[in-house]
């Protein structure tokens, strides 16, 4: 009642906005919103349509109808429950792009009709010290992630993700998208972009920092990227021929296929950084090794738990001062950093359009890396 | 026959060190050194004198009279085969202080009578990238280590260390020791002393920082002095009450007996630094969380192999940013500084002085954690 009456007073006040408001106020929807998507409904079925609803739009929150949804590996391992329970049904999708259709009364990074982003994640505590730094992803009490995750800001209902029509997300979680983006491909910023792109960045690349970028996917192609942009000479490991051309064209000096015998004979201790995108079971130090003195490998790339590999912790010491850790997306101020650079310098996925009824093929493709190297699916396809 | 020749020469020429030089020439050894000490002659066996002979003292070798060994758990570890298989007889130790008693020919850095300290290697490759920047403990080709290692330098006879009464060493790989030292409590500076300086050196802990050092032996206690020194606020974690108040005498802050229910509540994204000394099997992700984002984990401490932990990749993405490496021991020249460094501030371990026939009885406590916090063997208890 008091979101109509404040909508209707910035009716009358508008002039500019007369009928964007004026759009606004005819479809508000002050309840729960009715949303549509696609779910799995159990760790191994098929994807079906699925109804359901979104918390009201509160007063700090944006509607956005979804144009483009990313799959990212995530979706796959979260859905299969690969890595732990996941509650059914589902609908997955953290890569997501559309446009606002409705604010709530207290929103003023949003009007109707931008074109906003949402990532991996939807609410936080806002409070606590990592949220103040902006890392909303650290938040002390947990994120609240944009699916599968329990929404303590709303009665613990369980989110639901991008695979749908429409989302309703806190504004502060929704990202800015530049007019002028081929929105298309930029889903896949807002997870795959921004876990390359965070850790890439504080590693502080120099220009011919000799960076290794390993695993050539989704996140991976997006890392080459980005560390071409801040002038690295890149390195590229995957387990496969057929990726060798596109590696070379983007930029890379050097295409490593990791089956082949010897193919990496003669790269220990050449890298300043390695970043491994790896979703699969693979041997880290093999990596850890080729980094010189005192380099850096960061690892994004979350495979499977049951079949994740592990490091015996007195290879670090006979692999001394070379460091390993994670990266994880990253917060919020960091992820309009990200896209206001890609769409500056022109960086994007190298995406292939699918419609809803394609996800379960899709998925196939991605677990057996035939995908080159993002599917966004269409959300317009879903009638 | 041509070192003969060029000491009598010397000592032609020589004024002031006429007498230090007639001593030498007068007791010069030219072929193999003899040397005497006490050795391993199995995994599972009992120290027993050795006689052995060293390689002849080389133009750039000193010859090193031993006053002092310390008894490093790394000791322990390499003559019961824990860390892969050791030729036997092995005469351990690699913190050694002693008196010089010859020289080469190209000797400058010693004349005889000077202290000289000897750590983990004595010689190494000289010409790599890493030997180049004083790194010598990654010579590309090997370091050769104290004992149990092959010696390329000289037909690849198997090292011998410092339980014993002398040993053959090219110079570089000795440290000055300054004059005004306490000999009796250096020895342990030359692998437990650096050891734990050079990750914390590296660290650039600054004033206030909070440290914790995990393991509370003989690396652990001079950890907690290094970073005291550097103004950090040092945590101390063992698994016994019985070291509580030693921790806190030496200026500790806290002191954390992990064995205690609930004793790391509380503790969670805590500290700027871990430094991890244990020796044993542990839970190293509990010391990565209590890291604050952005932090760094080292680790010193090496298990047997058989009993190491290990960290799962995936657990560095969900403990996302928090760094974990390795170190080992330092190069040459931060050894030397962190001996200078050591006397200037009075940094000393905390030794316990035993004599050869206490060897077995001193392993079984070091095992037992119950030496507080390093033996040293006094040489010349061998008659």
């Amino acid at each position: 009642m008091l979101l109509k009456t404040l909508t209707r007073l910035l009716f009358t006040l508008s002039l500019a906005g007369a009928v964007l408001h004026s759009a606004r106020a005819a479809t508000a929807i002050e309840g729960p919103v009715p949303s549509k998507g696609y779910a799995m409904f159990s760790a191994d079925g098929d994807f079906k349509p699925y109804e359901f609803e979104r918390h009201a739009v509160g007063d700090h929150d944006v509607l956005i109808e979804i144009l483009y949804a990313g799959i990212c590996h995530s979706d796959i391992h979260s859905v299969r429950s690969e890595w732990g329970g996941s509650p059914y049904p589902v609908v997955p999708g953290h890569e997501i792009v559309g446009r606002v259709t409705q604010v709530g009364k207290d929103v003023t990074k949003f009007t109707v009709g931008d074109i906003a982003g949402v990532g991996c994640m939807v609410n936080s505590c806002g409070e606590c010290e990592m949220c103040r730094m902006g890392e909303e992803q650290f938040c002390t009490q947990g994120a609240v992630f944009t699916y599968g995750s329990k929404d303590r800001f709303h009665g613990d209902a369980v989110t639901q993700g991008g695979y749908s029509n429409n989302i309703v997300v806190k504004d502060a979680f929704a990202v800015n998208v530049p007019a002028d983006a081929d929105l298309s491909r930029v889903a896949p910023l807002l997870c795959a972009g921004i876990t390359t792109y965070s850790p890439l960045r504080r590693a502080d690349i120099q220009a011919g920092d000799k960076v290794a970028v390993a695993g050539f996917g989704g996140l991976g192609h997006l890392a080459v990227k980005y560390a071409l942009s801040f002038g690295a000479e890149v390195t590229v490991f995957d387990i496969t021929e057929e990726k060798r051309d596109a590696a070379l064209e983007m930029g890379a000096v050097r295409y490593v296929n990791v089956k082949k015998e010897g193919a990496t004979k003669g790269l220990n201790s050449t890298f300043d950084y390695v970043l491994s995108t790896i979703p699969k079971p693979y041997d880290p130090m093999m990596y850890v090794n080729m980094l010189k003195l005192d380099g850096e490998m960061v690892i994004v790339g979350l495979p499977a738990f049951a079949e994740a590999p592990s490091i015996l912790i007195n290879r670090f010491i006979f692999s001394a001062r070379r460091k390993v850790s994670g990266s994880l997306i990253g917060g919020m101020p960091e992820t309009q950093e990200m896209l206001d650079y890609s769409i500056a310098h022109d960086i994007y996925p190298d995406v292939e359009m699918i419609a809803v009824d394609q996800i379960d093929a899709a998925y196939d493709a991605v677990v057996d890396g035939e995908v080159q190297f993002r599917y966004v699916i269409d959300m317009a396809t879903m009638d």
